[in-house]
Order: structure tokens, then C-alpha cells, then sequence
């Protein structure tokens, strides 16, 4: 896939400030992670004490202030282009240099994960100024995806899914969580992966945990497990959950699958423009709920993805975001019976014009492993 | 080495609720990552928007708000006997658990990597509670190190030194500085780091950049190669810097490559309790500038290390904090000439009862490598 350009990291960012303008704020504050990578492709090799951040405001050519002895790896990123840099030496207060770039009484998006020290910081430096989280004002700002990212997000989901095709074929039975979990690992950086961000393997009363990732457990022949794995991929990322069974499963446990799996495809055929995200968790939510399950479905049933993992829009109770095409989240409802097992099946799913369409597509049903 | 106790994590916890007190505040606000770990040996599987914090105050026992589905991994934790645990839903306002917890008149220190979101989320729900950045107001809660802690650092820089030494034997000219970076990488692991952070390999004009970390240049004969690099052994940090010739040097190399050596040997020596961190700072600034090299060494002399590689105490003009037996800091000067070649050595250095202890003992002198 072609890189995008400076010309896309433009148009990003002038998409923003109008959204900012729109919502009644100055401008933005973003800071290293997946804000600044989408609007300048700049990654610094670590996210430290030393303040970083790109200013985007309707007054003026997008500014970054940027450690000085950082300065280099920001002037090659993409977008900087259409960038001035501001820098600021060790000794210096970057706090000051920020002051000279905002509006004293100005009202800013930052970015969630911009570090609480900088943002005391920029408080103290400009008393009158006032920051809002980038989620709480402008959560829809990356959650559109344009159709390149939304290509990417497929080959990365189809890359996680060649993975789970080749774990089936590795032995469970006798093999501690790790050690499928290492397997995992392999299989998504053979199938393309730059970083593997996770690999749950929650065998038997683990699975129960849902963010159980893995342990010195020996998987059991009679096990549930739940497999849920992802990373990034172009610089996007792949997130999908499979459960599968150590031999044959017992009538409840089959019973149990099906629910899973009927609330997974009743929230997926529920996606359209139009409904709420909240929507579609009570979809996934009804369909356990009817079946008295409900108490053991203990979280949302998705959220979006991107350039990170989590990211909104968050299909949780509460959200009343209306879906528009471009889209991307998970839907992954799940049943944990404390101390037993656990079940969940998780597909991304890109809102269409009509519809839904699953970037996961692998069987979800219920697959016996040896 | 023995794990850290429960005990031990108690009297952490202890010793920050008394050095809160003594600078006026109510308790502090601990979020995932090197503090959180610190206080309780939680590490969450990522750090995400779902909110996390450690409450420490003197007036109740520690508390931790988690989400449910985070909660079983929270009580496995070795420090977790001591916590009492306030899980929240998805769906639910994290803000709201915490506002039951705070003192609404209350004054916090937070961890300085805490999520802007999760701050301003605590500063709406909680009007009346002020927050200051964990290094602002307690920068020396984690810079002093016990014993134990300073053995592991010790374990950590003796693995980088292994590995150092094992990296002069590799060819360098010809291969990329990705390759020569791979194999430090590796050998880092091979002597028992868990994690690898950085793999500098500066070569040449690339090692003026002092964060350019390694790309596709092929090293050449007559080239300096800046090395840095270190990780994770044992949960704690390594961090050394040496610089490399690739054949034989040239005269004015030398000569720069001397200054560099005598400004970190004079820093180090003036290691010992009482003196601050900008007068070791101004040692090693003074020795570059009386040979004419003071513009081009643009960064500060060193950064404290732990459980980070970058935390208080920072080694810097305007750091007045006296040096106490236990701090554990990296000494780094360095010259960058732009467009030619970059010279910085580095070792992590504790300050003891009467004076300094290199956690570094690889030969400083300039190595010719092949």
C-alpha cells in the first residue's frame, strides 16, 4: 500500500481544526501516540518527559514543539511539510515555549494519552486557557476511517485471520498457555505483523478472565479457550477472538457457544448508518440477557480501532454516537462463568453505506482443537 | 534476586503517604506504569482509557480503582494483600468511583504519565481537588533506591557491558546500522534482558542525531558509530553509550573523542552526597566548553533511571536536588558535530556514602572496531 503523503496529513489536519471551530474550541493539542502519528506520521522513538506537541489552530500553519535533540527525526516525518517546528533545549521550561504559541484564554483539544506532567504544565503556564479531552469533544475525529485505512484495517485482519487458521493446527493438549501464545505471536509476524500488541490464551476457568492474557497453565483436554490476539500491520491494527474446545465439549458448553455466537451475529446484522452504539451493545446484550446469561457478560461489546487498538467509537451503553460509514470497531460479546470458562467471539466490523461488513472472517463455529 | 514483598510495597506505600504530608498534600494518585508498579508490583496488560489509579492518602488504607474485568490480574499482584480493590463497569463513570475515594477539597500528586483524559475527567467530577505532577512536587519519591534496587541495576548494567563486549567482535563496516542493531538487540537478551528499549547505532553523519536511532546506512571505514542502547533485566533499567571507529581515527577524532571522555570522567568524580544535579551538569559542561565544543553538546548530562530509563533525578541546569546515597543516574556527555559524527559515552552511575559507583566498567577509551 502506497504511504500517505503530506498531502493527506493536510487535509487531516485542516479537517480538525474545522471540527475544533465547529465545537467551539480554539484549536488542538496533540500530543506523540496515535493522534500525532495520524496527522504527521511523526512517531518519536519513545514517549517521554520531554514535551512534544503539535498545535493545530484556525489562525495558524500547524506548529510542533519538539526537545531540540529530537528536531531531526521530526523534520523526516511525512507530514512535516506543512509543519514549523518550535524547539526547545534540556534546561529550558517547554511549558514557556507552548505559551508563546496558544491563545492565553484559548480552549483546546488535547490528546487522551498527552501526559498528565504536560498538561499541569500548560495549566500553570496559561491560567486562562482550558483543555478537554480529545474524546470528550471531538471523538469522532479519527473514528471515520478513509477508505486507505480502511484497507489497511483489512489486510490486518486478514493477516490475524491466516494466524488463527495456522493455530488450529498446533497441539493444545499438554502445551502450557505461553507456549500457544508464543505460537500465536509467530504466526501473526510471519503473516505480516510489525508488533504483537496481545496474545490471550485463557484455557478452561482462565478463560473466565477476560483480560486474562496467558500463563503456566497446561491447557487440559476438555478445555474451553479463549484465543484473542492482535498487533499492527502497516501500522494499523488487527484485534479478533476465536474460542475453541480441547475435544469434545459437553451439551451446556455447546449451548453456551451458541448464544455467543447467536449475540455476535445478531449485533453484527444490526450495524448500520444511523444506530447508536449503544445500540448494537444492547443488541449483542438482549440476545444473552433472553437466554439468562446476561450477569456473566461482564463488559462492552466493542470498541474502535485504527491506529490503536482502543479507540473510540466505544459500543458500550452510554453512547448514543450514531454510526456512519467508515467505521471500524470490534464486536465481541462474551459469557464467563467465574472459575470455569469463558467464550467470546470477536470480529472488526467496518460500517458500509448499508450495512456492515466484518473484516474477520474466519468459521465462528465452535472449532475442536486437539 | 528475591521478589519484592508484599512488606516491602507496604512500606513504599507508607514512606510516599508521609513525604505527601510533609509537602502539604492530601495523597497521591498513582496510575499504571513505573510508579503503580513501584507501590504494588501491578503491571495492567496495557495501559488504556479505562481508568486505573492507586489511592494513597493518610487517612485510609491504600485503594485501588480498577475495572472488573482488570480486577482479577489487580489481585494477583504481590502488592495487592495490602490494597483494598473499588472496581468499576464498563459503562459506569470511572470519575464518579474515584469521587467517592477523593477528598474533595483534597490536593494530589499524580503520576506524571497519567492519561489528560483521566486528569480532566477528576478535575470535572471533583472541582474542588487540585493536582501537581508527581515529579513536580515529589520528585525524589522513587530516586533514591534500597539496596535491593540498586543490586538489580547493577545486574542490568553488567548485562549491558557483557553485551558491548560481545558487539566489538562483529563486523561493522559494510552492514547496515540496522544489522549492527539487531545483533546488540539479541545480544541484550542473551545476557538476560526481558525487554530491549533502544538499540542506537549512529554511524558517521547519523551520529550527530543524538535520538536517531538505526536505519539503512552501511557503515563505513573511517566512520564513528555512537552506540546506546539498553532495556529491561529483571524490571529494572540499563542505559550505556559507547562510541566506536571503524578503522583508524583521524587526529581532530581524537581530540573530540578526549574531551568527551575527560568531561564524563570529571563529572563523575564530582559524584557525592550533598552536591546538586546541576553542578555535576556544569562539571562535565565546563570541561566541553574550555575546549570549544560547548555548542555542540546540546542535551542535558543525564537522566535518573529505575524502573524507567528516564526519571528523576535529571542531571540538568536548574536542578538544584543535592545528591543522596541511592540515586542511580546516567552521565552522558556528548559533541555533535552536525552532518559529520556524533561522540557521547555513557554510564549509569550511584551515588554511595562518600562518592560515586559506575554501574558501567567497560573500557572508555575510543575502541577500533573492524
Amino acid at each position: 500500500m502506497a504511504p500517505f503523503t503530506s498531502k493527506d496529513f493536510t487535509q487531516r489536519m485542516e479537517r480538525a481544526v474545522a471540527q475544533a471551530g465547529e465545537a467551539g474550541l480554539t484549536g488542538l493539542l496533540v500530543t506523540p501516540g496515535p493522534d500525532l502519528t495520524y496527522f504527521t506520521g511523526y512517531r518519536p522513538t519513545a514517549i517521554t518527559e520531554r514535551l512534544t506537541a503539535l498545535v493545530l489552530d484556525r489562525d495558524h500553519e500547524p506548529r510542533l514543539i519538539v526537545p531540540v535533540l529530537e528536531r531531526p527525526d521530526a523534520a523526516a516525518a511525512p507530514g512535516a511539510p506543512a509543519v514549523t517546528l518550535s524547539g526547545w533545549a534540556d534546561g529550558a521550561d517547554p511549558y514557556a515555549t507552548a505559551a508563546r504559541l496558544l491563545d492565553p484564554v484559548g480552549r483546546y483539544a488535547i490528546s487522551d494519552s498527552a501526559w498528565a506532567l504536560h498538561l499541569l504544565g500548560l495549566q500553570q503556564a496559561l491560567p486562562g486557557t482550558s483543555y478537554t479531552s480529545m474524546t470528550a469533544t471531538l471523538p469522532m475525529l479519527r473514528a471515520v476511517k478513509d477508505p486507505d485505512e480502511v484497507e489497511r484495517l483489512a489486510a490486518a485482519g486478514a493477516a490475524a485471520d491466516a494466524a488463527y487458521l495456522d493455530i488450529l493446527g498446533v497441539p493444545f493438549a499438554g502445551r502450557t498457555e505461553r507456549a500457544v501464545g508464543a505460537d500465536l505471536a509467530h504466526l501473526l509476524r510471519e503473516h505480516g505483523h510489525s508488533q504483537v500488541d496481545f496474545t490471550v490464551v485463557g484455557s478452561g476457568p482462565n478463560g473466565a478472565n477476560p483480560h486474562h492474557e496467558m500463563g503456566d497453565r497446561v491447557i487440559q483436554r476438555g478445555d474451553m479457550v479463549v484465543l484473542d490476539f492482535g498487533g499492527l500491520k502497516d501500522g494499523y491494527g488487527s484485534d479478533t477472538t476465536r474460542t475453541v474446545h480441547v475435544g469434545a465439549p459437553t451439551a451446556e458448553e455447546l449451548e453456551i457457544f451458541d448464544v455467543v455466537r447467536r449475540a455476535q451475529q445478531a449485533a453484527f446484522e444490526a450495524v448500520r448508518p444511523g444506530v447508536t452504539c449503544q445500540e448494537i451493545d444492547r443488541t449483542a446484550r438482549r440476545v444473552i440477557e433472553a437466554d439468562g446469561y446476561g450477569e456473566y457478560f461482564i463488559h462492552r461489546t466493542g470498541h474502535g480501532i485504527g491506529l490503536t487498538t482502543h479507540e473510540p467509537p466505544y459500543v458500550v451503553e452510554g453512547e448514543r454516537q450514531a454510526l456512519l460509514p467508515g467505521m471500524c470497531f470490534s464486536i465481541e460479546p462474551g459469557v464467563y462463568l467465574p472459575g470455569r470458562l469463558g467464550i467470546r467471539i470477536e470480529d472488526i466490523v467496518t460500517v458500509t453505506e448499508t450495512g456492515g461488513r466484518r473484516l474477520n472472517n474466519t468459521p465462528r463455529d465452535l472449532h475442536i482443537v486437539a
